[in-house]
């Protein structure tokens, strides 16, 4: 069974590096340096006649001189060297083979392409599964293994096949920094035997996998991807990002991973059918996850809209509106409440979204800010609660602090809760060094490590916060008819 | 004449500010602050019967008994005490009044209106000009005048008149960061007396300002103001965000600054023919005055671009190409070019985007990738060059450090060389405050900054950067046909 197979493709007991070098900017150097870096404890065999030793790990002159058995091998030999590797293959019970090596089909050379169809004929008439060629292979945090420098070593809910690693990477790295964390993420490049329809079935079925995320320039089997994802988008949500796109877009698909991209237009019919969500690029993707991983479904459009002065307020109700979603008043109940404690203030005044700048301070020190955000979640009459968090204001330091944190403290309260989504949007722009040290920007910088803590989402823009949550709405909207 | 009376308005000699406090969440207390802080020059007279000091400088019970002129108020008085401030103002040839005081007409009570009316009566009867009310007022770095704490003190080429203080300090602060400074900049709230045009204008003529930015949430004289915009725009960029362009954000408008918004229908269709440059949100509007202030003008949309992976290059190719870009392939004096230096490459492969992760390292290590980008640059085949900056790779620190370095330099020397318009990609993703010790992170904030101080543009997503130089070609594309 194909999920069984790839699971133990995911699992390997012992690891082959083929082409292992002390170069460090040579892929056969980070490969057997991330097992080390990244705690895999299975055996490792550095495969190379040049050394003896590569950072203390014994080398081994050929695949055929490993003491034991080889589950997994990590190729970085030239292309013309794959075949006589997977000659070895055959004595080791090797069952896949990560091909690193590049250089074929995408590189528009016939004899390129016939040496990779080559490959493959042989990789059949061994049993052994091959991932790539020219890709980065696989990152699995629990077993230890990884493809970049650097990435999270723990564990967690979204499972990624690729076909560009370097994006992988990136989108892992990057990913983190919000809190996310992978189950397994797989980069498959040139697609030659495993591919994407493999990947997503057993992303499907990978009981540690909760979202899953796909980065993909051509598909092999469009009748299998679609119809696996028609199945398979009812279970577990499935984002994906299609890459060449446009005529430049295919032309470089095909110079990077051989792929024949198709058209957009086709690509975005076949998807509305399936449930998938359709991500327009990288970052896309990434709020996308966040949302998916860290709220509960999203079943409207009704947004409540807390915090921010008058201008933030004015461009919210347009951004979330241009998204479609509507902004119900303030209702009867909570314009109660809120006259009886503060009857100083017109509160028809007040509308949604609730501008704080409007409010006197007595609404911030007697917690009113922060109580107006729990009212809004416990009423049925929203569907979503946003809060744009004040971390610019005419006040000075202390007074910015004092305002922010009955903010921050009612999210934290309502999204503990879990009843409702519940989203922040905090501007972190780019920085430079010095701004390292400037206190507005660490105070921002300390919210957010808050708020990814407790797995809260925050988007840096109004418009990123309002596109996601409608994409996500829709998606759930979806999968209700699906169901 | 207009801009005589508003310059001299932006450059008052002595300014008092009505309603001082002791108190720092009290407005009163920031302006004081402010001047002190920027370091204004002229006489500041706080005014206030409770205290004998704020900050060392002494007070005064009323306007009245100030020793001299005072050219300018900041009036942060409640609303019913505006009046009696305004009949003071008679004997010391006050030319403006700056209301911070609020809670007029965008209160929606009658009688809060009619007192706005009564005000705007009587100072046109003393001759005394109105900023405001209910708003931040100015921010003029070269006079050390400011509404917000720790914005820049240098000045630069950038006016804008925000009916929404929050805003405009936000966009300042931000701005700041990628490296714009500013002329003046006015809020003015509810735009009783001097409104968007009188400040359009007047920035229209200010040889201190080259960029114009506007927030605009209602307009007072539609006519006038368009008519402005259609003149004006022909000599400066002028970039608009109109705010409160839904049913919700119109009726935010209305609270916050007692506007009539009208559709964004009618806007997009009045401002087509005027030669200004629509910003969505405040984000867009940042990165348009960023390319505004920083790029010499972007007359076509062929684009060269060059960095990053093999995903990423796809990726580029697809957000460049749906933005109405065109990609040309690599020329043939380039390709001859690399021919000769690296004949071992196959460089038929390569094209445009140029993905650096295909070139072998002694492209690197020879200079070549660099090299690239100056020969882009120097084509005519070209309108704009890209880079997009490797700052992931599967390499290590150092070897990434190997590879960003030449990449930078280059666009350093095609930036200072000032033909051709580029711009570079580096996602500055929102850090946790544990990241500002990661090497990672550091070293991509330490080239934001030789970025920003080399006055090159930095867009964080590719999405961005391709979304902003289509604006702007789209811009002088049309400043050509007015001309």
């Amino acid at each position: 069974m194909l999920s069984t197979l790839l699971d133990n493709i995911f699992h390997p007991r012992s690891i082959a590096v083929v082409g292992a070098s002390e170069n460090l900017m040579s892929a056969g150097n980070w490969f057997i340096r991330h097992l080390l870096d990244y705690g895999y404890t299975g055996h490792i065999y550095p495969i190379t006649t040049r050394q003896s030793e590569i950072f203390n790990v014994k080398t081994y002159p050929s695949l055929k001189d490993t003491p034991g058995p080889v589950d997994y091998v990590i190729c970085c030999v030239p292309a013309s060297g794959v075949l006589s590797i997977l000659n070895d293959c055959t004595e080791k019970g090797v069952r896949a083979v990560h091909l690193y090596t590049g250089r074929f089909r995408e590189t528009g050379i016939h004899d390129a392409a016939d040496l990779e169809q080559e490959i493959l004929q042989r990789a059949k008439e061994i049993g052994v599964r091959l991932i790539g060629p020219n890709c980065m292979g696989m990152y699995h945090p629990k077993e230890g293994i990884s493809f970049v420098y650097d990435l999270p070593t723990d564990s967690g809910d979204v499972g990624m096949f690729f076909q560009s690693g370097g994006s992988a990477g990136e989108i892992i790295r990057h990913s983190a920094l919000r809190g996310l964390r992978f189950s397994k993420v797989v980069s498959y490049g040139n697609a030659l035997d495993l591919n994407e329809s493999d990947y997503l079935e057993y992303f499907l079925q990978d009981t540690e996998t909760k979202v899953i995320a796909g980065y993909v320039e051509g598909v092999k089997d469009g009748r299998r991807f679609f119809s696996t994802l028609r199945q398979g988008a009812r279970s577990k949500p499935v984002v994906l990002l299609k890459a060449g796109t446009g005529a430049s877009g295919a032309k470089s698909a095909a110079s990077h991973t051989g792929s024949l991209a198709g058209s957009l237009h086709m690509w975005d019919a076949a998807l509305k059918q399936t449930g998938a969500i359709n991500a327009r690029n990288a970052d896309e993707m990434i709020d996308l996850m966040v949302g998916l991983c860290f709220l509960p479904p999203l079943y409207g459009k009704r947004v409540a809209i807390v915090g921010g002065g008058g201008g933030k307020s004015v461009l919210s109700a347009d951004a979330w509106e241009a998204e479609g979603f509507s902004l119900p008043g303030l209702t009867k109940k909570i314009r109660r409440e809120i006259k009886d404690r503060l009857p100083e203030m017109w509160w028809d005044w007040i509308g949604n979204p609730v501008d704080v700048s409007m409010l006197p301070q007595t609404a911030w020190t007697t917690g009113l800010t922060g109580d107006m955000l729990r009212m809004m979640a416990a009423s049925p009459d929203y569907d979503l609660i946003v809060c744009n968090l004040t971390t610019d204001a005419p006040v000075g330091k202390d007074g910015l602090k004092l305002f922010v944190q009955p903010e921050v403290d009612q999210v934290m309260e309502v999204a503990k809760e879990g009843k409702k989504p519940i989203v922040v949007v905090m501007n972190c722009p780019p920085l430079g060094i010095k701004d390292f040290d400037d206190w507005r920007w660490r105070m921002i910088a300390e919210l957010q490590s808050q708020f990814v803590a407790a797995q809260i989402p925050v988007y840096s823009t109004i418009a990123q916060a309002a596109n996601t949550m409608s994409l996500l709405a829709d998606y759930y909207h979806r999968r209700e008819l699906l169901l």
